[in-house]
């Protein structure tokens, strides 16, 4: 696995039961992944010859992220390695603006968008798509709410083109959905196309970042369906192996348009180790072997899952954790990373009967991992 | 923790999340946890200097097996190193004379037994207590059925005793239980005496070496308590920290009398990993650190876990996983041995509501992934 992050270390404790050797390409010796494999190569993803030494090591590379650079890929790929997914499935991860003119193409729903270069695109693009404000993203290198802006006005809007071409990004526009609310699916896909698919988790976001995952997600049966559809048609549109997630909004109203798509483990996906039969990063595992692929079916009736995101105090859930452990049937996962506000640290996940009672155990227990109230 | 088994291999598992370093004391490379650990020394649990190497990198030492010399266990924690279970409570693991003397001074229901050096011993012995066959046991070294013999006529004790003689072993006769079955029980336990018990388990045994759990044991639910208290009494009473199993024998007429104990995660426990919300290997770890304890609620009202054994045909399960994969909802774990015949190799763990259609998937899994018609 290229990438020495908590994806890699969850897909890492994942694949010991199945006795595969999870080798991590890993930036430092420190990252979350680095710290538990027992076969780390330490290199950078951007150095053509570290990825070639860690691939000559591997059956099958896969990936913890999407930021390895498309033409590297695709030297791997045409010197024989087999990369799972394809460098042609990892574009789409890697290019927002690609992704949603070929998911336009495909017929699915995206949110009207058009590539914008100057503040005058944009506010063409708001006379013609109902005014301010504006969704304005990077084509390429945003996640946790990086590479996105919303331009509440003519001046926003030439504020964030004017940043964005300085730094060399390509652009584009995109009306803002009136949200019910973000859900995403997971789906496991093998090489021939035989896939499962879990169900609609909903994923609450605050500052651009998913702060809590609640599954199954509380919506109509059908809006699951066709969000679990969407997901299918993706997996085969793209040809992805192994795990993917689809992002999507629920729009007022109950219009299904489709966010964004990762072509990896992901991070609305954390609830499904305990809280479905089997994991994303089983799955992951199994899909990239090209091996059966495990049920997909909860584990109990509600599964919440919250992130442990860094706060300003600086709180250290190493140090925490014990406190956290006394709140009852939780689970906690730890990244073995410091604490520093607004990063990632781990996650908690509980299971029960009732998803506000579930809630306020899992609430509880990652309040306490940084130290604030919960 | 000293030793890389299985154990070793999926405490290892579980302390990933906990972002807790599990170093590993391995006689072996290949061995099972030292295959996956970050962290591995290569080493003698018979070895002082290498078992003072090791320790001096711990915060605490724990155990995968109770192999390590009592006298080399007292003099790392004369030097200070923190031990949990600590050498008096291993003790009991150690010495099955010890454990059986000791219980019957604490009152608690062992079969009758009697130290024995010579036939004549164990004739005298039969007499006393209902007749043939007698069991005789070596007081240490035994597991999986080894050290362990029954003795159907004098003749049979003669050569027995002549036998562990020859072998320097110490023996004692025990009476033999007309058994309705064999449940286990664990607990586990905080250096200060706060404790959680898991449900009790039925182990079903085959030429000595227990081949599937079920859980919960199909017991009267008085029986159950009866277990569980007899395991609370012991593990109180030896001063226990992290896990201990006590295997118990359950006689036609629902007597229940401890069979035998093991200070550390135990192979009556494999199913709580999936079957419970906290496994034995995240207590042990917890309880050995001094944490708080997690639940050990059943996460199914039926669980059942099946081991894989090498047989006589050689299959193995590694090259044989992905068709065991196929078999629905069924979690493998391999413990990265090559097969041999009855070598354990691994596990099948199946949940759902009926015992029986539990028992079916995982057996058939099990089966499949040694090669044999299930």
């Amino acid at each position: 696995m290229v990438g020495g992050g908590q994806l890699a270390r969850m897909t890492y404790q994942a694949a010991i039961p199945l006795g595969v050797t999870l080798r991590v390409l890993s930036e430092r010796a420190d990252d979350g992944a680095a710290l538990v494999s027992a076969d780390v190569e330490i290199g950078s993803h951007t150095d053509l010859e570290a990825l070639r030494r860690f691939a000559a090591g591997c059956d099958v590379v896969t990936f913890d992220h999407e930021l390895a650079p498309p033409e590297l890929l695709e030297k791997l790929a045409g010197e024989g390695h087999v990369l799972r997914p394809s460098p042609a499935a990892m574009r789409f991860a890697q290019d927002k603006l690609w992704q949603r003119e070929q998911f336009g193409a495909l017929g699915l729903p995206v949110p009207a968008h058009a590539v914008v270069a100057t503040a005058e695109d944009v506010a063409a693009f708001a006379t013609d798509h109902g005014g301010w404000p504006v969704v304005i993203k990077a084509a390429r290198g945003g996640y946790d709410g990086r590479g996105v802006w919303v331009a509440r006005s003519p001046e926003d809007a030439a504020r964030v083109v004017a940043e964005g071409s300085a730094g060399g990004l390509r652009l584009f526009a995109e009306a803002m959905v009136e949200l019910e609310r973000e859900v995403a699916v997971l789906i496991a896909r093998r090489p021939g196309g035989e896939s499962v698919v879990y169900p609609v988790v909903e994923t609450v976001q605050a500052d651009g970042m998913c702060r809590e995952l609640v599954s199954p997600a509380p919506i109509d049966p059908s809006v699951a369906a066709h969000a679990r559809n969407i997901a299918e048609r993706i997996a085969d549109g793209i040809g992805v192996t192994g795990i993917m997630a689809v992002e999507l909004f629920v729009a007022k109203g109950g219009d299904v348009l489709v966010n964004e798509i990762a072509t990896r483990p992901h991070n609305s996906g954390h609830h499904t180790i305990e809280g479905c039969v089997t994991s994303q990063f089983e799955n992951h595992v199994r899909a990239v072997l090209d091996w059966p692929l495990g049920s997909t079916a909860p584990a109990a009736p509600a599964v919440v899952t919250v992130n442990v995101v860094g706060g300003a105090s600086g709180g250290d859930p190493r140090a925490n954790l014990p406190r956290a452990l006394a709140v009852p049937g939780v689970h906690v996962h730890l990244y073995g990373k410091g604490p520093r506000p607004g990063r990632k640290l781990g996650h908690v996940t509980a299971l029960g009967e009732d998803v506000s009672e579930v809630r306020e155990r899992a609430d509880r227990a990652a309040a306490i991992l940084v130290g604030e109230p919960a």
